[in-house]
């Protein structure tokens, strides 16, 4: 059940996740749906859904236009109070490999700040992703990111 | 004093801790004594402890056989308010190798989200670890999980 | 832009913040600048300042004998309650090889513990590094910590 996979396998898995946690830590979001296939499928949902198999999400993408969307309403439409972002991503795992499939997990931490100057714990959780290895650069899939705090603070605005 | 090992031995021993940690947040505790020899010692501790070389363990097993009681009691005998576990583990590390032993360690920081719904960091601290590398898969010898965090936040039930 | 280096670098990369993170979070502060250049920058700043190229930084040191000088302040003049630090270090990853200087970039997540036994967030944030890979032993050329967290939990005392 438990794959180890190469090292060239995983140096190129925890690329894919460093740079996702980038672009949002970053600020550079526009980046962020360049990290996706055209077809696939983004949804953040809490884990009491998710143990279920209810739908919900928080956020739910299912096409990278959706993700230009979300990032569109994130700097054009949405009214929310100004933050920073930080994610710890650890816990970056091969669990399977399909063709040009690989199903992988991690876990995460993220935090927001708001301006005044506080740090506050905003999710943690896992994910669990497909990435496509087809292309020279890697890219998600499919990520469900399965946070175990239902009670979230402040808004939901970036994705994980 | 500082040996950097293949990266094959970075990738195993990077495995066996992010499978230690995904056994326990996923709530699947009974392959968590899995991960450990039969002669095996397991200690939670906290760092005023430790560092005066005082025994005392919050949890303290001396064998798988002990590893499995803890999981029987948390799922059939403890009386604690249900919750789920995060663990964020970093700074994986071999210090030594003594034949088919590893020292090794890392950091850690645990969270607990009640059912209602907030996440609250429970510990940070870290942990200096045997591993056996003599099997087809690795497990851990000894297991000291030495927490910072005095003031432990609700009680103590699972394993970091 | 993205580069994919070799595992080698990697994994001597990941070393290096790994150890940093250790001496720190083991209270061995006197090995800190040993993982420094004698020509070195550490700065500690807020992103707020990072981001309109605001020079200050609430640690800044131009050499590694500025390094050594924090830490003798911090063990015989600074007046401070004692503490326990932990250091989350993620994300660690090279940005460019420049010769045998590499820029390379991280996330940090800092706890402190006070004598109370409580383990409070600190800061969250990113560093910008450089890296002397001349040596047989890699170093810190350069060392920008940018904290997310304006309102910074307690003093100061411990470097990232």
């Amino acid at each position: 059940m438990i794959l180890l996979e190469s090292e060239y396998f995983d140096a190129r898995l925890e690329l894919l996740y460093k740079l996702h946690a980038e672009v949002i830590c970053d600020d550079e979001l526009e980046r962020w749906p360049d990290l996706y296939t055209d077809e696939c499928v983004y949804k953040l949902t809490p884990r009491t859904n998710y143990e279920r198999n209810l739908p919900h999400g928080g956020i739910f993408c299912e096409s990278r236009g959706a993700l230009i969307d979300r990032v569109t309403a994130i700097r054009n439409t949405l009214v929310y109070a100004p933050r920073f972002v930080s994610h710890t991503i650890t816990g970056i795992r091969i669990v399977a490999r399909e063709g040009n499939l690989l199903r992988s997990r991690s876990m995460f931490t993220a935090y927001q700040t708001l301006v005044d100057g506080n740090t506050a714990l905003q999710f943690v959780g896992r994910t669990f992703d497909k990435v496509d290895t087809s292309g020279s650069e890697w890219k998600f899939a499919e990520r469900i990111v399965v946070y175990d705090t239902d009670l979230v603070f402040r808004s939901v605005v970036h994705p994980i």
